[in-house]
């Protein structure tokens, strides 16, 4: 299988990880989103939305979003549980961390890094307010647990981690509890870390995408 | 089971969709969001992030976040393929709709109802134009397969329907394409609408939820 990819976007290192941590082989392909590369015909072929990932197996259709990829690599794994109501629970996990910790902790991070925001513009502290109450309650959660869910290390842990243990590039405090988490996820067997920095055609004006984060 | 739900919530709205279609019974727990009462220590416990809806089991752990509920009701039934490129499909739809459609589309739309943005302002322009680019996917998407994902009615559908069918309140339009979808998913057996209006209190100014959408 192929996996369109970008160095620096931690929804494709999640699953650049979740790949290395079952050893599957695949084929990277990178695309460099900020030199337009997802606004191409072929690239609509693959994913009409335009992200990052997007997985192409050996026998199916593409597929784009990374929490959609994660659980379809998971099935039949140790990183999604058998168990109905634990797999529920992953799957909470995962949908959360999209629609709650991305936008907010990895959309500070982005918009700070590449020049989008400045530290004190409003844009800025209202992510940074709901950032510092979302790892609050992620500190609260973990403070009574090994992983995310509780049944074990599980994709959930894997997207939770992605932009979280960058949280500090966007100047976030990171709580203790969620610091020992990182620490436990980073001590699982196969983990990787190869997330890469911006590029430099990231930073503000240079930006061809329809998304910005 | 039971249903912690707000009835003019399009999220809840989809859980009490797929149940309805799927003859479920459960006891629905009304919860007025903008009284305050996400925002007790008992909603806490029921879910720390504070939104609806949470599906509480029988014999199991609370459930937040509609596409987790979703998923884990669909399981076994026709709402969700077997075939495991198929439910990825539906997955990917999913994650699409509440990181992308509901954002734009319904954050729209509530603001604009409750008067948390006038229609000229730029935060509403910004989300408009975001919305009709995704709008336009969509009918390119549904202008070439019956349903969502091709295998056939799934909870994508559901998902997608809940706001994209209510987008003419935020002052968008509806291309054909997407017409005729929401004509075949009022079709099905079992579909029901109760999505109720946003009540007084949801006005801009009686808001005393820390989410806002």
């Amino acid at each position: 299988m192929r996996l369109f990819d970008y160095r620096a976007s931690g929804n494709c290192y999640k699953v650049r990880l979740a790949l290395a941590q079952l050893a599957l082989p695949y084929e990277r392909v990178p695309v460099d989103i900020f030199a337009g590369e997802t606004l191409t015909d072929e690239f609509a072929q693959l994913n009409p939305v335009r992200t990052t990932p997007v997985l192409v197996p050996d026998d199916g259709p593409p597929l784009p979003e990374s929490g959609a990829i994660l659980i379809h690599l998971a099935e039949g794994t140790s990183l999604l549980p058998d168990d109905p109501a634990d797999r529920a629970q992953v799957y909470r996990w995962l949908f959360f961390e999209q629609s709650a910790l991305m936008p907010t902790i990895a959309g500070l991070r982005f918009r700070l890094i590449t020049g989008r925001l400045t530290p004190d513009s409003s844009g800025a502290r209202a992510r940074r307010h709901m950032a510092e109450q979302l790892l609050g309650l992620l500190a609260d959660h973990l403070a009574e647990r090994e992983f995310v869910v509780e049944t074990g290390y599980s994709v959930a842990d894997i997207a939770v981690y992605a932009y979280v243990h960058v949280a500090g590039d966007a100047g976030l405090t990171l709580p203790e509890a969620v610091e020992a988490w990182i620490g436990r996820v980073e001590a699982q067997p196969g983990f990787m870390n190869d997330l890469e920095p911006y590029p430099a055609n990231a930073q503000a004006g240079a930006s061809v995408s329809i998304y910005d984060g």
